[in-house]
Parts: structure tokens; sequence; C-alpha cells
């Protein structure tokens, strides 16, 4: 069967575009898909960075002008890893030009512009990176609150920190800027957090949440603190923080329900702590579940039991899933149904910090 | 030099009683202290477990009438180990009839009778068992941030954990009923977080809480939640719980500050997490420092380096440093304005839970 | 029912003294024993530490010369705390005066004279304080074992480290010198080892093993490695050092079997590794389990779950299940057989490092 | 500058072969290298996989015939993936066509076979993959040795622990044959382990072995275990086994020196252990370094600070540096030396094992 050719534009050439270009190049050697990716274009302002990522990766050509690129006949799929405030014209003027659109997290810097994306996506398909989904520990910890195995959940604490505040050499970049970014911590490491609420606990209902910037001067949030109330009855806190200093990039859950236990850190990312509270009493400890295989998640597509996965692929599986998903015409998830509901979470987060008072979602 | 004797009522005859009789019997095993105790008389109102307590502990006299007790001439201090709402009633008495006064945590079950508590026992010398204040590790944690190791503080975040609350069969002890109690977890579990930080990190401005009850027609909280500032400009999280399903008895904090980070768990008491930020970034990793010596608190009076101690030891250190200052007449803590602080946050954290707004402390 | 008297005399004020005193002193507060202990005497050749250890525990007296200490009538226990090379005539001569002797481990400096010890003290009763057998995860490690929940053992391995070596200032000490120890870190640490393999694994076979010393012109082993197989089928690896620099009281083992695997570090003695491999592969994983009850070794004895006991309840509960058996008219371990197969072993270890072959047992 | 093409031919279609692919496919993306990698063919027995493998990894040609394939003109690289049996044939086959060869490891199945291939192999420039040596955890390992900061080693224990030999499923692969794979558990988990100690501590003078295998008629090692004198001065242990049940893939070494101590496990391979001895006492603690930058090795090559790698991008980095030397004509290691070393410890356990004595190396 010949494999459908989907042509990729990428705009932007940092970090974060060096993990989607690896994405493109890597998922056809783990998941069978039915498409054949074309890495046609990658766009950016620095010539420098444009020409190293094309020689790297193998982009066949570089350009400056996305607009020019979003618009090209021969591009299928427009995918956005650039600053936060460029999401919104780029989503909305690839989704008008009919292409599939891939878009970094947060989708936007603010709810009502995520509303205007939303609409203006609404008719092509889309993917949010919310990568950290596609985790084999975080999908199979999942799966073992989907079989009741948690019980009734009482409690979601989650936390996000990183060390990136308390040096000054990075307080420069684009993350540290209200217009580029929207949000400091927030945007860049509660998103993470509030998706993977959302996805292994279900819907907030109310919040109260606080905001600080220990750096003079600065116009985003530095670290951002909730207390919140969820659906299904349980309650729980979030901290994101830039100056979780120790800490390099430490996004960890934990859950107690009343049947089990399940902790996560993405620093071992490897790993599923769980306990099974119907076990009897003096057996009962958090076991260490490395979730690399046999029977867990994504453990056919990459390698054998106890031979671990890194960072990058959560992107490829998220590729992976998405392109399946594509094919069989079937939704795939962080949808922009998911991330707008992330979204709403960041709106009343900072309506909450500013009125230092509940806000009901 | 010939030892002045001390002669003690305990009232109360339970798990903690336990704790207590302890350390009346090891204190001078331990520490060089100039007093001669005298385990006089064990009252309360279970005659079998008032027998049992005289017998293992070598008590002297059993009693059930502690007005009786605390009016004794032969007895110099009055040690309460009974359900929160006693503490006050034979406090105050045991005061006025001007006995050293001994008192379990939290101090009262409310602000207002803190304050009354207070102002009788001013003129007795007093303790209140805050005993994980004397744990080797966190005040080897304070020592590091007094000498300015840990820098200026960012983040404080303090987590109680355990899972009594789970299992139906507790649920019927003083412990989970207001009018013995007073407070649920946040008397229990969080009190003791709340002076390990006013301990650590100095005083508390304002504070947002949230206190949850998952047991239907239980009359106090099942859990307490709170989002912080402190007064030294860090912002923190706290979280008490019984339902805390997986974790017996898990009280920790971390502490991020521009220098380093200290982390701490009551599970693991002999070790101290410690990250030194000022150390080249390629070789900075958390420590885990054994706190059993050498130059370590309390080294010198229990084993040797490696040689782990146990719970009991809090309390035992507690004393011995009580009567150590009793001895010089200088003051020891966690004394009563110590508890009447920790009081006046708990206070708050019910007038933030109730109104649903941050409160100014 | 009224109490018997067993007056004690200890020969010995060190360390180890220290902790069977407040053994001495503990027993009766935490066990429901028929004996009232009489603490008569503590023997040694420093007057000070005498004097210090006497008034710290409440010793009645001090004395200097064992042998007249040993033929007291008033005394009932004779209780060895020296170093080992005075264990024989002291405990050979207190049996020989019909005392309950009591003997720090390792029993002897060499298998003879182990031997002429267990003759002349197969009349009375005795105890060898292998105290790291009570830990209650280690008995509850014991108890899974013979539920046959670890299934048919492959392999056991066992390490003893610490980094006393590696300090010059300990170097002066009786435990380096072979004409007080016998042997150095054999006898220090690997005995422990060893009789925690024979408790928990049965007995060895055959064993090949090097012995080395780093310092130079020190006369016993600074480290003793060795490989072993054991009666059961399965084979085991055996290290203990003084130069395991980074380790203050490493001593662990795990075992290895059809059905599942134990860890212990006693670093972290409250609690026991424990992976159950009869249960679906994914959800596997090591579990720790905090021995501190419900329904452990001893929860009834200390505190609540979730509140840990130290190092000196190892010797309180040794003691606890002595002075029990005794009551009973029963064989409690390690026994005088015990401690003979320990230092059986520990021959073979000095004779397979001088050789340099396989040694049967 | 335009790039030099290298075509290569790859011998082997299994697990291995898998990750040799994408370290092929994978290179050029995170290693600046000088050369064109062409997947020309892939090479096996079994036509199904070939044709997948082809097909996930985008090799333009199968082939059953590896003869022919060695000698095709058109073919730069012979990479041979294939059981230890047939390394030495097509090794040698390869040299003499001139072909730069790279072999899985263990080189051979016996010294004598591995002194045969070196002298084949002499004249082709070939690499050996010893994987872990490009973990940057343990590459960090080595410099820190390397400056001194472990000063004067004193131990080096090495374990390799995975349980497939508790699964009857696994055991009719060729891995469990002596005519296909040479050696047990030797051949497949300890040859990495004495690489490793190879790499970091240096040579071995003399060692004592015991092998054993568990399962009736199997006639290859299922554990093997040893006690080792360096050249250093240092003593050592490892042991390797496959019914290490409980464990996935714990490869792990700890070095204990006069400065400090290294630890690490191959399951959490994105961390290294360190304790620096030379801190004040009460400050020292094992230290948990996440070896993933800044400044350290590899770091500009992957991803940022707390991003962790995975398994194979030990296989990248290895075939980065390979291809780097070869651009440059200077050695890379682990090069046919290396991998000779090994065979030759090899060689001298299963002489120890059988002889049941000390072999001088």
């Amino acid at each position: 069967m010949p494999k459908h050719q989907l042509n990729i534009a990428m705009i932007g050439a940092g970090f974060i575009a060096k993990a989607h270009s690896n994405a493109f190049r890597q998922v056809g050697h783990f998941f069978n898909i039915p498409y054949e990716l074309g890495l046609k274009v990658v766009c950016g302002r620095d010539h420098n960075k444009l020409e190293s990522t094309a020689r790297q990766w193998g982009w066949e050509e570089i350009a400056t002008d996305w607009q020019a690129v979003v618009g090209r006949p021969d591009i299928d799929v427009v995918d956005i890893a650039v600053p936060n405030a460029l999401h919104a014209p780029i989503a909305i003027a690839a989704a008008q030009a009919g292409k599939i659109v891939l878009c970094e997290k947060p989708l936007a810097t603010s709810l009502a512009e995520a509303g205007t994306m939303a609409k203006a996506m609404r008719e092509v398909p889309s993917l949010v990176w919310f990568n950290y989904r596609r985790i084999p520990a975080v999908v199979f910890a999942k799966r073992l609150i989907g079989e009741g195995r948690i019980g009734q959940i009482y409690h979601y604490r989650a936390l996000y920190l990183n060390q990136s505040g308390n040096d000054p050499s990075k307080a420069t970049t684009w993350r540290y800027k209200r217009s580029e970014a929207g949000m400091g911590a927030a945007g860049d490491l509660l998103s993470h957090s509030i998706d993977s609420a959302l996805y292994l606990n279900g819907s907030i209902t109310e919040l109260t949440a606080m905001a600080h910037t220990f750096a003079p001067g600065r116009d985003v949030d530095d670290a951002t603190l909730l207390l919140v109330r969820f659906a299904n009855g349980s309650v729980g806190t979030f901290e994101a923080t830039r100056y979780g200093v120790g800490r390099r990039n430490r996004k960890t859950f934990e859950i107690n329900g009343s049947k089990g236990m399940l902790g996560f850190n993405l620093e071992e990312m490897n790993q599923l702590e769980f306990l099974d509270a119907t076990e009897p009493l003096n057996q009962q400890g958090v076991r260490n579940v490395t979730v690399t295989g046999p029977d867990h998640p994504y453990s056919e597509n990459f390698w054998k039991p106890g031979h671990i996965i890194g960072y990058e692929h959560t992107f490829i599986a998220t590729l992976g899933d998405f392109l399946g998903a594509l094919d069989r015409q079937k939704p795939s998830h962080a949808d922009l149904d998911d991330a707008v509901a992330v979204q709403r979470v960041l709106d009343a987060i900072e309506r909450s910090a500013a009125s230092r008072s509940w806000v009901k979602l």
C-alpha cells in the first residue's frame, strides 16, 4: 500500500523545534503510519539557526516569511513552534489556508484568543503538543484509574518545579516577557500540569490561586500556586515555579484514592509509583513500576522491558497517535477542546490571582 | 551535686502518654539534667489502661480525678496528654496551682482559648510538645538556613499525609469529633507543619485555605490545604490530610532558596535532603545527609554515626532541652508564644476556609 | 504476680555497653517480662567511663576486676560488652559460676575458642547479641520466606559497608588489632551479615573468600569479600568493608527467588523492599513496606504505624525475646549454636582467604 | 563541504539491529559528522523480519546471504548484529574485504577466536558496540575519577541483574545455547560490566569466579559471580545473573575511594550518585546528579537540562564518536584491544570457574 505524502512546514527553529523535527524523522520508525512525511521547509527569523536546523534535520528549504509559507499549496501541515503570542496569527492563517495545524502549548496567550483560534481551526485537523500525555507511565496511570484500581479519588497534587528563574542569564528570553509569552510559569509549566490533571482526574469546578514574581520588573509570574476542587469530589493543589532551586524539570503528580495511590515524576519518567490499598495492610508499600513493558502503553513501539525511553519519545508518540487517528478519521487528544479547557483554567487562575478570591469554572 | 527532685503527674494514658512516659524514663540517660524525675501519678478515665500504663512504665500511683491530682502539693509538674478540649481546664488549673505545665499540641481548640491559657500560664514554666522541632535533621536544617546556606528563601511547601481517615475503624476516636478535638487534620497534623514552618521560615503574613470533609456526617476537617505568604517574601503551600492513602506518616517540607534546597520527610526522619546551589552546576544534586553525627544536633546524646534514632527520641530531646533550660532559667521552645502563634495561624485558616477569602495575620 | 529479680553485671562501658544499658532499662517498658532487672554493677578499666556510665544509666556500683564480679553470688546475669579477645575468659568464668551469659558478637576470636566457650556455656542460659535478627523488617522477611512468598531462592547478596577505616583517627581502637579483635571487618561487620544469611537463607556449604588490608602495618582485614553456595541451592556474595567511603552503616541484603524479591538496608531499617513476582508483570515493582505495623513483628511492642524505631530497639527486642523464652524455658536465638555456626563460617573464610581456594563447610 | 558517503550493510534484524538502525538514522541529527550514511542492505535469515525492518527503517534492500553482502563493492561498512557465534566469520570476511567493521559485543565466543578476529581486523577501522561507555553519567564518572575527585580507589562493585531466566518462554532463544552464544549471563551481561570496570578502574590482575546454571539441561551459565583484584590496588566484586527476579535491567557500579564515592544504575541511567568525602563530614551525603547538562558529556548533543535521554542514545553517541574519530583518523573506543581485553577477562572467568581457583591475568 503506497503511503500518502504529507509535506510539513515547521515555524520555529529553537529547542522545541528540535524535538518536533526529531518526531517527524522518527515517527515512521516506531509507528506504522500510512503517511510519508516530507520535511519541506523550516521557517524562522534567525538565518543561522535555520541553516543549522535544516542541515541537521534535513529540512529541504528555509524561509523567513511565515505568511508566505503558510499559503504555499505544496504544504499540508503547519507545525507551530514559536513564542506563544505568535500561535494565534499563524494557526488561524494556516487553518484558513486549509492546512493541518500542529501547535505548541499553551494554545494561546488568553482565553479569548484561544476561542478565536478554536473557531478558526474547527474545520481542519489539529493537534496541540501536550506531549506529556503520551508518557507511558501517565497513560498507564490513566488505565489503572479507569479500571477502578485507585477507587474514589480524594486528592490530586501536582508540582512543576524548575530553577530557570534563579539563573539571571535566562531572564532575557521570550518566556519571561508578557508580550511574547502571555504568562510566565503558569503558561510554560503549569499548563502541562493542568492538562495532565484534566486528563487523569477530570474537570475542575473551582479554584483559588496566587501568582508571584520574585524578579523585580518582570511582568509575568515566576510562580503560580493554587487550590482546586474537581468535579469528582476530590481536592487538589498545584504549584508551578521557576524558582524551585534544586529541581531541573520536576513535574509530579500524586493521587490518593480509596483503593490506592499513584505517583509520578517527570525526572524519572519511566517509572510509576503505585500502591494497592486493597492488599493486606502489612504488605502495602509504594511500588516502583518501570513502565517499559511488557503490557505497558507504547512498549510495542519502543524498546524492550528495562530499556528506558527519553524526553523525545513523548513527541514521537503524540505524533504517531495523531497520524493514526488522522488516517482513521478519528479524534486524537490533546485536541482543540482539550487545549481550550486548559486555557479556561489558566484564565480562571489569572482572575483568581488578580481578585484574590475563589473562581468557579 | 545532688539532683533536684521533680515529681510528675501525667494526665492521660493513651498512645501519646506512652511516648511521654518513655521520655520521662529516658531523658536522664541521654541528657545531663540536674533533676531526678519522680513518676508519681498517672491520671485518666480508663482503669485498665491506667493499671497497665503504671505497671509498664513504673508510675507510682493511678488516679481518675485530675482536679485532685493537679492540686496535690507533692506534684511539681503536670503533663497533659489528653484530648484537646481538656487542655485548657487542666493547664489553667495546674498553672494556678503553680505547677510546671507540659501540654500536648495543639495548645487549644481555639485562639480565644489559647489566649486564656497563655494568660493563666504566663507565670509558670511551660512546654508545648511540638516534638518534631527536635528532630536532628530539622534542627540541622535550621542551622543551615541560619548560616545563609540556602540564601533568600523563595518557596516553602509542606505536606502531612496519613491514611487514618480511610479506615472506618478509626472514625470513632476523639480525634474525629469537634467537641473533643476542636479541629480535625488541621489540629492533629497541620499544627505540626505550621510549627515547623514558623520555626524554619518565620512568620506568615497572609493565607487562603480550604477545609474539606470526605466522610458524611463528620464535623471536623479531613483535609486542610492552604496557600501562604511569609514575612520573608517567600510563598508556601501546606496540605494536611487523613485521606492521603498510601502514606502512613508523611510529614514533609521542601525549601527552595537562592543558594540551595532542603527537603525532609518524617518517615525517613534521620535524613535531610540538601542541595548546595553555589557548587558548579554539573556537580549539583540533591544529597541525602544522614543526620546522626558527627557534628549534628543531638549526635552526642544518642548513638553513633549511621545508627538511627526513632520517633520517641524527639520527645526525649524536647524534654532534655526543656529541663536544661529550666535549670538555667532560660526560655525553651516551643513555649507558650510559639504555641499561640500556631493557634493564630490555625484560627486564620478556619476563618479563611469559612469565608473563602484571604486572611491577613 | 511478683516479678523474679535478676541482677546484672555488665562488663564493659563503651558504646555497645550504652546500647545494652538502654536495653536493660527499656525492656520492661515494651515487653511483658516476668523479671525485675537489677542494674547491679558495671565493670571496666576506665574509671571515668565507669562513673559516667553508672551515673547516666543507674548502675548501682562500679568495679574494675571482672573476675571478682563474675564470682559474686548476688549476680544472676553477666553481660559481656568488651573487646572480642576477652569474651572467652569472661564467658567461661561466668558460665562456670552458673551465671546466665549474654555475650556480644562475634562470640570468639577463633572457631577453636568458640568451641571451648560453647562447651563451657552449655549448661547455662545464654544469648549472643546478634541484635539485627530482631529488626522488624528482617523478621518480616523471614516470615515471607517461610510462607513461600519468595519461592525457590536463587540469589542472596549482602553488603556491610562503613567508612571507619578511611578515618585515621579511628585506626588506634581495639577493633583494628588482631590481639584484641581477632578479625577486622570480618568479625565486626561480616559476622552480622553471616548471621542474617544463616537465619534467612539457611546453611552455607562452601565458599571462597578474599581478605584485604588497605592500611600499611595493620594486622586485621579491612575488607572481606566472598562467594558462597548455600545448602538450598542458591548462590551468594558477601562484602564487608571499613573502606566503603560514602556509607556509614550500610548493611544490606537482597534475595531473588522464583516468586519474588526482598531487599533491606540497615540505614533505612524500618523498611523492607518486597516484589511479588506472581502478580501481573505490568504491575510488578519493588515496593517499600514500612514495617511499623499493623501486623508486623514487634509492632505491638513499640509505636504505631508510620512511627519509626531506632537502632536501640533491636537490643530491646533481643532481650525481650530472650527473657520471655527464659521464663518459658524455651530456646531463644541467636543462641550458642547460632553463634558457633557464624564462627564456623568466619573460620572457613580465614582458611579460604589464606589458601586462596574454595573451602567446604 | 560535501559529505562523504558511507554505505552500510547490517547483518541481523533482531532487537539489537533495531537499536543499530536507529543509530544510523539518528547520528547525523545529533552529531556533526562528515559522512552521509546509506542504509543499503539489511541481511538475515527471516524474510518477514527483514521486510519489516527494511520498511520501518528505510533499508534499501534485503538479503539473506551475508557472504555475498560482505563482498559487495558498494558496501563500506559491515555492521554485525547477530548471535555471538557468527561474529567471527562475518567480521573476518568483512575485514578481508576491506570493510569498516562494527561488531556487537561480546566480540567472540572465546579468547582464541577473539585473537583470530583481532588479527584479521587489525587493518580496517572497527568498533565494538560496548554502548554503555557512552552513557553521559558513565563518562562523567570517568571524568571525576580522572580529576582525582574520588582519590585512591578502594572498592569497585558491579551488578548486572535481569530476570529473563525465570521466564520459561525466553529459554529457547540463542542466548541460552552454548553453540550460538558461547557463554550465558557472562557474555550477555557481565561483558558489559567488565568493559565498564576496565574503562573506569583499569586492568584486573587476578580473579576467582563461580558460574552457576539454575535451569536443568542448559549448557550456559545463568549467573556468574567473581572477586577480583585491580592493578590500582582496589578490590572488586561482580555479579551477573538472569535470575535476579525483581530487576529488569539493573546494571550498577559503586566505587569507593579515599576522597569520594560514585554510584550508577542503568535503570536510572540519567543519574550519577556522587559523594564528596572532602567536604565537612556533617554535610556529606550521596547526591543524585542528573547528568543532562549543563557541562555534562553529550549535553550539547541531546536535549536540555532535566530532559532525559533513553537507551538508544548510547548507540547514537557510540556511533557519533566513532565516525568523528574515523574522519580525524584517530582511535575510538571500545576498539579491538578493548574488546579483546574484555574477552581475556571472560576467559579467565571460565578457567577460574572450571578450576575453582584464582587465575592471574
